[in-house]
């Protein structure tokens, strides 16, 4: 491949990029909650980037940061296809990893060679789960939204009449394993939450 | 100052973090052009970080990618107090850098003290824009409007009226210093939209 269509290739993707602006989640936005704006994907992905660097000191295991953030930065790429599925939706989760595996092939296919493969073993990391900066990316994944929750005294779980339980359950697989401490924290704040009446106490 | 402490400030700060995506931009994001809807600062901070991992080989300099990546994910944050100031808006380009400086201490002085250390000389280091990873991220933080005002045929542009020799002149002193690669891709695509009639012959 000639070094023009390399670069024109990755501006393709770079403009392809801007579609994750367009991918809406469940999470409110705080400074816009009289207009009730749900974030993006582009937003999440920003967000979790700037708690990777503050946070880190709270993995379990030693991890790279700049790797960690990097794969914070792509793992919901996928979504510009495969739409985003709500934590707490079950039959969406379940179509989840086939409509995802077929997102990325098409997304990161779009790449020169060397970097699809860099981008989709990063995603690939990212969805196993296994490494400690797959760990702690997963962990903050699910702090962000659930700080996000607690601070608009849960409107998007009240919205979807969320059990305590599930998010527990959630919190105990997806946080703990990346982080005691943040683990922890995530705990106490469920607690108050179901107390405040904002999750379901079951 | 005890961990808990030190964990509760942490958090406070990436709270904070919520605000920048409520910080409207010029460059209209192309997946809604319908509702002409222009992207805000996390959305912006997001692409570039994408943008920075994609194309770093076309630095005039070996760069840390990591570093720079860190610096695009920040760069915006003062603007949660100073707000966005367009490229092309020379009265406010004036106040600029007073605004942001004040930002800079209030918004940073959440952290605790290493990490707002740490943030600051990043926010300082891509403002400075003289070490290659500055040049990197400021080239990147020029051509992804840059691209997304191409890709939407000028809207932007044509909305504000903006002459083609600004443009050039702002490309020349914000690309090419971090990238010649991109700078000659830039100056190519501030032509065609002259031809186009997307920006102003003068």
């Amino acid at each position: 491949m000639d070094s023009n269509t390399r670069l024109k290739k990755q501006m393709q993707f770079a403009l392809e990029m801007d579609k994750e602006k367009g991918i809406g989640r469940q999470t409110y936005v705080l400074s816009a909650l009289n207009a009730l704006r749900k974030e993006n994907d582009a937003e999440h992905g920003w967000h979790l980037a700037v708690m990777v660097m503050l946070l880190s000191e709270y993995a379990n295991e030693k991890i790279d940061v700049s790797r960690t953030v990097e794969m914070v930065i792509i793992h919901d790429v996928v979504e510009i296809d495969a739409g985003d599925t709500y934590a707490y939706d079950d039959a969406g989760n379940a179509t989840k990893a086939e409509r995802e595996q077929k997102a990325a092939e098409r997304i990161f296919g779009m790449l020169p060679k060397d970097q699809a493969e860099y981008f989709m073993n990063l995603w690939l990391e990212f969805e196993e789960a296994k490494t400690p900066e797959a760990k702690f990316a997963t962990a903050i994944d699910s702090v962000q939204p659930l700080m996000l929750n607690d601070a608009s005294n849960g409107l998007a779980w009240r919205e979807h009449g969320v059990a305590a339980s599930k998010v527990k359950e959630r919190a105990e697989r997806k946080v703990r394993p990346g982080s005691e401490r943040l683990y922890e924290m995530v705990f106490d704040m469920i607690n108050e939450n179901v107390k405040k009446g904002n999750l379901k106490d079951m």
